[in-house]
């Protein structure tokens, strides 16, 4: 049986990597992207070329979206070349974009009344997450529609699991930058705390990586920090996006959430100061600048 | 050749289990403790019971102390009875409490003074680590004496790190404590945000305990909190302490740590509301009745 053709839009850091990954698996790719130079590398290994979003709509059975921020989902979802108006009745919609639960559910709930089937899937696990295909991905969405696009998912990641009707997977998505959020500040305090008291950083990390202090971001970017290497990883202005939303949505909840609140002001300062394109361990300037 | 003799001051849940191991090895073992019947299985095991840490000083080679606060260490250091009185000339005196730097390089000056030879070795790793002989053990000292102590360091850790001079072991212990405290905050929110979001936190644990958000305190705590166990583990009572000691000494240094500062806060209105002597995953609670 030929495989169900699919739409690839955004094809960025993340996008480009998992479009690659669909298209090794045998699934005829069809990609649009803002940047044309970001697309180029697929298309010469194979992927159609398309000028327009609409143009990926007509010619695509599973449309995945993976742009930057909600502004963007909306545009290609809502916009007059968009997905809502021009993907074909039965079209499976997969926005894998961390983007708001809000956005998700409305998507979720315009698109059935016009016949289509949307899910929310965000991921985390990084560009190396994503070309080995082992993300994490993170559904909203009902089931049949999930398990109909398990096979799809499956290539993509290693940890797909189903976490609710529309907007869950945001919901999931944003639990995981919440955690990450004061966990970061953890991580940063207890560096700046070794230096000022005279220790050396990585013998530090020696004694509390493996136990209860320890964490991926304890492991993977207090070192980062020591080596003062501030590259991205996951840019700071991504990371204070994602924290906008969650800030967002715990407002229409009632939630008072203060570490992640201060987290976001912290994120906000270095920012500021023309952080926004380094990865999230720059947070580590922060401390640097005030100690 | 015969093994030194070791006196080991403070057996509560901790010391019980290190100063058996100690005794499982070999070492002949004197032991004082606050309250008898804490001593009483160790006792049973071969220990010699001392009913003052004068007399547990003038019979051992290597004197270990693990009791509650900062405090508890200075009366058994400094008092009448106490090891700086009592200890012969090159006892190794070890203090593996978690207690203030300070008073650690005040030890040891004093020891040295006295011709003593004084170290700091507090310990992560709860009393499983405890019991089987893995804690992490912190040391500030100097070179020799490590060396020197190294075998009963062995005995006790599997992760044993010299971390600089007197006072060394503390601070590390400290930065120990302070990514711990932030990252409390970040696993506490992610969960109540699940919560109001109505997802299924265990749900939401398999898509972000493995990725970016993972950290001890999310694979071991998080699921006590949704089951709602609040038994400890680690003191919320001893955590206060360990918080308060670390936020002293920025302040000695100079430095400002919002993470830190914003856990102790949440930390001491949950002990207001009684919950010093439940875990520290207890936090929780202070997020469930302010959401």
């Amino acid at each position: 049986m030929a495989k169900p053709r699919i739409g690839f839009i955004g094809t960025g850091v993340m996008g480009k990597s998992m479009a690659k990954r669909l298209m090794d698996e045998g699934y005829p790719l069809h990609i649009y992207t803002r940047t044309y130079e970001k697309a180029e590398e697929l298309i010469e290994a194979g992927a159609y070329w398309k000028e327009k979003v609409k143009d990926v709509a007509s010619e695509s059975d599973i449309i995945i979206t993976m742009v930057g921020y909600p502004d963007d989902v909306e545009e290609v979802y809502y916009g007059q070349d968009g997905l809502m108006e021009n993907a074909k009745q039965d079209t499976y919609l997969i926005d894998m974009t961390t983007s708001s639960p809000e956005v998700a559910m409305d998507i979720h709930d315009k698109a059935t009344a016009k016949g289509l089937i949307a899910m929310d899937a965000p991921v985390s696990g990084g560009d190396i997450g994503a070309k080995n295909g082992n993300l994490s991905i993170m559904v909203g969405g009902n089931t049949e529609a999930f398990q109909q696009m398990k096979p799809v998912f499956n290539v993509l990641g290693s940890n797909v699991v189903l976490q609710g009707e529309a907007g869950a997977g945001q919901y999931t998505k944003m639990c995981n930058q919440i955690a990450i959020a004061s966990n970061m500040m953890g991580v940063c305090e207890a560096l700046i705390y070794a230096e000022s008291a005279g220790l050396d950083p990585e013998t530090v990390l020696q004694s509390i990586s493996g136990g209860a202090a320890g964490s991926w971001s304890l492991t993977n970017l207090a070192p980062r920090m020591i080596a003062e290497d501030f590259s991205p990883g996951f840019f700071v202005k991504h990371f204070i996006k994602d924290m906008g939303i969650a800030i967002e949505s715990t407002e229409r909840m009632g939630l008072d959430l203060p570490g992640l609140q201060l987290a976001k002001e912290l994120y906000d300062k270095i920012a500021e100061d023309g952080e926004g394109d380094s990865g999230t361990q720059a947070l580590y300037k922060y401390y640097k600048l005030n100690s």
